[in-house]
């Protein structure tokens, strides 16, 4: 188990080499949810995440020897990002093992930074079991992500980082997969200031960490679907749960991969801020209600900002969408020249921009001579849906809105 | 014109106010570039954009009786929000007129802090004439966005924080609209740093100042079209060129909309942030070469984050496109069953994930009996939508890339 010692070494260590991210007010969502809201902008942190402080912390206790023996990794994400740059910094030779199906982008990126990556098996638990036997067979140091002492002090630098710039907190919320994260700033948190609550937020679709907590013993998981990849580890890993999360965090709460997309598409919007689905599970959890915040002072770390851009690219269309600000309909015409054209003044006088169109003659459900169009539409909120609704209305149209 | 003391004067007057946005060195980008790039994020200022600067600086020096006598702007974007937040600061009424068409995202933004927002016209200019004519009517006070003292001196605040933060600058490249920005960072570099270039860089779409410029008198443009709508100004106001334009500033160039959506995509993906066109030119500028930068240690100025996510989702789209991380294929099949099943046998093969299907019988161009699959997918580089179109070629299909 570390102690606020092994923080502080770290934080020297890191000195220099990682950002002291931004950590601002958000005025207007503090206005909105009724309490102080801080965002500690660690998306912005060198490699996209916070994991180069363990990464960083890790590799500068090695001795030569094993520095010069290499390291090895298993992981598609954040920690392979941190890891190859901090393995360029010390000039160690660094393998990370990688699932086949990693998006290329991920791949070159470890790879921008010179490390080798070897893709192998179909899931992170396959690509983790060779990781271990390529360590073996080959003499080489391997990595853990999170159950590691010094992985864990170097993530604990995040809490220093903003108890250092912030006096007035209450409370943390601080998002929770394997548990690196929490364990380290719990750890710093609870000796600085044990007046200050920590709150840990899991995945719904990767929630072992709050069953366990909740049972008050180690809970397993059949299996994981979340949009939160940062976050979804399957199984509890003892040490992290005995030493640390049982000990230190004061309550844990969940939310779905909506709430989650949801707090994504207000930060982007919000913010101005890219985050990815484990850094925006923090807001996700104030922005819906998990955690009662009223009137107090809430930092929330935004751990990391590598989301994948079609990910990002499917949020924003389901937001448009949720919000209103676009529509499809199917509307059934009358399969005759200048049907559409009738249809497109329509949106054309309620100041509707069209986005896509389909055509369909040969649906079973349409009566001969009759037409399917699907339409999406941009919209400018409810009210103005309404409006165009009421336009194929007053004009016969049957539709269905979809 | 204004002087380097008025930027002090307004520098102190925002102070508490504003957020000294962060100015941080992009160590991958500046390897890329062959420079060292230092990104000063003012898209995470309040408003969500410098315009604050200006707009608060000019509210605070109007008297008791002008403050209740209101204020009036016309502006759809970054003016319009930061006017109506200081409105709100000082307590005075605020009327912003927008063209009819304004996203209602951005109405209710303004709205939000408490602005009367009123529609009309069916463009900015419309707008703005309409904005003259009910200042005079009610006896307001008219807030120009850029051809005014105290908003350039407010806008010029960003260039004292930046040189008050880092001593190493060669080169600012900063974007021009209306010039408003430009002038009041020029006016306090070239006071405190003659030494320091500054460059300007326009959308090409909207290049009436770097005409202008290049032929050392003001001209004139038909029409404006460009996505960087901050910066969408068709009209050279004559004291901006002549006063800080023609004299302080070193050279002019200009960026296509392409070359401002792969600027926004590589912010977005890189650094984690959302910057809106006008905000994103800076960095396409040196992305595109066309400034000389080799060497140099260069400022860019992301002036503002306010994008609208339509057009966010549209770059993202295009940019997935154009990377190779997205690819639609018109293939040609045999109209029988289980032809399709053959062909989504070859994607899965080759871990292509559909994101997309159209089907088409009724196309002249196909002979009876067959049918036009349109299928979009997901790929991972130029490498891996070669593997897939060499299955499809082994397995006899007829396709072509659209």
């Amino acid at each position: 188990m570390i102690t606020l010692k092994d923080i502080e070494n770290a934080k020297t260590r890191l000195t220099g080499i990682v950002h002291d991210t931004p950590l601002t007010l958000a005025p207007i969502l503090s206005k909105e949810l009724g309490a102080n809201i801080y965002l500690k902008k660690e998306n912005l942190q060198i490699t996209g995440s916070f994991k180069i402080r363990g990464s960083f912390n890790k590799l500068s206790i090695l001795s030569n020897d094993e520095k010069k023996q290499g390291i090895v990794a298993a992981s598609a994400g954040n920690h392979a990002q941190g890891l190859a740059y901090s393995a360029k910094h010390f000039n160690v030779d660094a393998t990370i093992i990688m699932p086949e199906a990693t998006p290329l982008i991920k791949v070159s990126g470890v790879k921008s930074h010179g490390a080798n990556v070897i893709l192998h098996g179909s899931n992170y638990d396959e690509a983790y079991e060779y990781a271990m036997r390529y360590t073996k067979e080959h003499n080489k140091i391997f990595i853990h992500p999170f159950a590691d002492d010094e992985i864990i002090a170097g993530q604990g630098t995040l809490a220093l980082e903003i108890l250092e710039n912030l006096q007035e907190i209450d409370m943390f919320i601080i998002p929770i997969g394997g548990g690196g994260l929490i364990a380290g700033m719990a750890t710093a948190i609870k000796q600085l200031r044990p007046d200050i609550k920590v709150i840990g937020v899991v995945a719904s679709g990767a929630n072992a960490m709050k069953l366990s907590f909740d049972c008050k013993s180690i809970q397993k998981v059949e299996s994981i679907k979340t949009i939160a990849d940062g976050i979804a580890v399957k199984k509890v890993v003892p040490v992290m749960y005995d030493d640390y999360i049982s000990k230190l965090v004061d309550q844990i709460v969940e939310v779905s991969d909506n709430e989650i997309a949801n707090a994504i598409l207000s930060l982007l919007e919000k913010q101005k801020l890219i985050v990815e689905g484990a850094g925006a599970t923090s807001l996700a959890a104030v922005m819906h209600n998990k955690v009662d915040i009223k009137g107090k002072n809430v930092v929330l770390p935004l751990s990391g900002g590598n989301i994948d851009v079609t990910m990002l690219s499917l949020i924003i269309e389901k937001g448009l969408i949720k919000s209103n600000r676009k529509m499809t309909l199917i509307i059934t015409l009358y399969d005759k020249p200048g049907a559409l054209k009738n249809l497109t003044n329509i949106f054309e006088q309620t100041d509707a921009n069209i986005v896509q169109i389909d055509y369909d003659r040969d649906s079973v459900s349409l009566d001969f001579g009759d037409a399917n169009i699907i339409i999406s539409i941009e919209t400018k909120g409810s009210e103005h849906q309404k409006l165009i609704q009421d336009s194929l209305d007053e004009s016969g149209y049957r539709y269905k809105k979809i």
